[in-house]
């Protein structure tokens, strides 16, 4: 051995012990890997829809328990109110008004849609390759259906799922009160010509929607077993309870709140399974399981859709049950176990994983996640402080503190709900009217002064991405 | 020793033999005391405004966690929609139109009120006294405030508290708007010339509300200590969050809900404070603690009033809001933990803790709570399927199993709201419908048919008894 080889020798030595112990300070612990993440992604779900966050008759034990042993948020957001921005945003930490994968004409993506997220975008799974990560996406991608923008393309190492809504390529033409039926029994899995894809193969087409839920679960714990040596990432993003709703024979029934409530108890199950897969694997210590939806309830379909419990309004919309949404964070060696009311969004999962990963924030482009990781592993107040609730390409509100403006309302999308414009805004006090009821505009001027000059900030460094979700073809 | 005294203490041991036996069996471990009681009943708390049942910004960690320990109900029910009849009802296990403590005429009793709660009546305090039970009243009482009305009278061995609502005896007029303020500091405490009894004595007048709920939850840790060796039954009530809201200097501010959290946050302190006496005191396996509140929020105060969470409407109302409460049941060594969706009413507290404390239930009359000690205990299904909503002395809704019919539907009381009679009635399946929106009676004629004679049956065995309410002096 010579001297280069050995001095080369003593440079990873070192390496190796300096990162540990950066590794240790930042986790207290002996873990020589960084953890492993879970998002958990519902579709759709409100968030007054989980047994911890209100609901009287869908029983979440298993969503109920991660709540009681980490951290329980009760102001964590979606970053729009519809699927695609908001899957966009969670994956880059980034408003879609930047990257162009929000719209004013068409909300979201569809089976006819040219485009999907530029590949200049950074996704997370991108991000956490860089360091070695093995990445799954499992269910709903809805970012780009062609080749060039699927999952495998955008930083996944693996990809099972469908690349769009479950109530897309429709082939019954289906009236919207079959779906306001409690047991919408005439609704049936092969009316949606959806593909399941593995990687880039489409590998049953129509999906079986009836089994869906359970295979996600099943992917993600057979991607767990096979990567247990690894850090791991794996983007579990359920198609439902998006309509139609669909579950497996087990649950069909189950619940005291019709179909609704049996899928949500189905997706509670696979939850307690994933964490009994990553218990008997000894890997609780280590990762961080985060559950949240993609957007509010979608109200027009009654019972068929969710419920944002006392928040005002559902999918589609700006009000707080557009957005806001459950947030469960989950780990027992890692997150401090609380309340959370200080503010977070999905896009804030972008920075803070990066940085418990120990992967550098990208310096060339405006990143919106805050890094969260003080308040989940030490309890220190969120660092969120502002929100920008943005409905295709405008700001219709914003949040600042404790305090929501709304500067437009607007109903669900489609031919649903008036848009107003208000000037002055409608101010309201979330923490104490998270309700959304009682205007305080006129008591707090200071209040609209600072929203107003934080909008003016905020639009002055936006550089407005091109429309991805127009052309179609 | 002759064999006369001899055969005398053979028969004691016996009898002490054959009871332990009894109790061993009845609570599968080796208590040879029956389980002590506490009550803690909350005023005009919202079915939405603890943590655990969904609030985003109150922090009730204690409460939560009690939840979390013990079983955590979600369709419990106090027996009327405001104070009077709601009390008479839980201390009495009987719908007060058997005994007179509701009225159309006069919603509760005043300080110009004649009577109270009929001596004819047995509250579940002089049921537990005939098993040699140490009771305590501590709160408010409002079923009489003449010296035969007070709980002194009615089977408890001590009472400490205000006799009737915290807002009544007012000196100076309040506007509502001044109630309407989140930071209502213009109102006083010496602006309600509310007494503070001790037993039979006025030792404060006005009370200072201030320090009432710090004040009540040192009363119950006093009297536990005193009274460890006995089994015990308290009943504590609190004033608050009934307005006028006030609390102690160490929480005002201190919640993201303004005042309304405040003193939530209060209450919910007290109650960890109680809980670790408990288990200082080596009681936590031997006592049964209930958290519930008499009637749903009072909305028309705005901040200053809760909220109902999902559920629809408030006080006042036979709506969910106006009856479904919060009901949380702790009690290591002898609730088996969990999740319960069956039907609850607080009348069910007389029936199940006089079984469990092994007295006799009064054969002469018509008693309307169920024994619930087997849901407790073991997890079964609740034994009540059926429910009626009463509003004053009439029959405004009822619920059978999933189902509830509304007959007559009607706003707040005093000048809100207006009285509507619906017929056929407005059927709704409250466990797929929770918030109340889909009237689902075509569909089920069969259900309507079976509600009309339950209601047949019960009114066929009705006799009302004397309006207790009306007479002033």
């Amino acid at each position: 051995m010579n001297f280069k080889i050995k001095f080369w020798y003593l440079q990873l030595i070192l390496s190796v012990l300096v990162f540990s112990i950066v590794l240790q300070k930042t986790f207290g612990q002996n873990n020589t890997k960084p953890p492993n993440f879970i998002i958990i992604f519902a579709d759709d779900l409100g968030y007054g829809d989980l047994g911890v966050y209100g609901h009287p008759t869908i029983q979440t034990p298993n969503l109920d328990q991660m709540a009681h042993e980490g951290q329980k948020w009760t102001n964590f957001y979606a970053a729009a109110s519809v699927c695609t921005p908001s899957r966009a945003a969670l994956l880059t930490g980034r408003l879609t008004v930047r990257s162009g994968m929000s719209s004013n004409k068409r909300r979201v993506l569809y089976p006819n849609s040219k485009n999907g997220l530029p590949a200049s975008e950074i996704t997370l799974a991108e991000q956490l390759k860089k360091v070695g990560y093995k990445t799954a996406c499992i269910g709903k991608w809805h970012l780009g259906h062609k080749e060039q923008y699927l999952p495998t393309n955008n930083g996944f190492d693996y990809y099972y799922g469908i690349p769009y809504s479950n109530d897309m390529d429709m082939v019954v033409e289906i009236p919207y009160w079959e779906y306001w039926k409690l047991d919408n029994d005439a609704i049936k899995t092969n009316h949606f010509n959806v593909p399941l894809m593995r990687n880039k193969e489409i590998i049953e087409r129509p999906a079986n929607q009836n089994t869906i839920t359970l295979r996600y679960t099943r992917e993600t714990i057979s991607f767990i077993k096979k990567n247990k040596e690894n850090p791991f990432f794996i983007y579990l993003a359920h198609n439902q309870p998006h309509i139609p709703l669909f579950v497996s024979k087990e649950f069909k029934g189950k619940s005291k709140r019709g179909l609704y409530g049996d899928v949500l108890e189905e997706i509670d199950d696979g939850v307690g399974k994933i964490i009994a897969a990553l218990k008997e694997e000894g890997l609780e210590n280590n990762t961080i399981v985060v559950f949240t939806s993609d957007n509010g309830p979608w109200l027009s379909f009654k019972l068929n859709g969710g419920s944002a419990g006392l928040l005002r309004a559902g999918k589609g919309t700006t009000w707080e049950g557009g957005m806001r949404e459950p947030g469960i964070f989950w780990g027992p060696g890692l997150i401090k176990p609380g309340l959370v009311s200080g503010l977070g969004s999905t896009m804030d999962l972008f920075t803070t994983f990066s940085r418990l990963a120990g992967v550098k924030i990208p310096g060339d482009r405006i990143i919106d996640g805050f890094d969260l990781s003080e308040t989940l592993l030490h309890g220190n107040p969120s660092p969120r402080k502002k929100l920008f609730y943005y409905r295709g390409t405008d700001i219709y509100a914003v949040r600042l503190g404790d305090f929501k403006a709304h500067f437009i309302t607007q109903g669900e999308y489609g031919q649903f709900g008036k848009k107003e414009v208000h000037n002055p805004p409608i101010l309201y006090n979330l923490s104490a009217d998270p309700e959304e009821r009682y205007d305080v505009a006129k008591e707090n001027p200071d209040v609209i002064k600072e929203i107003n000059s934080l909008i003016s900030e905020h639009l002055s460094k936006l550089v407005k991405g091109q429309d991805q979700l127009l052309e179609t073809e």
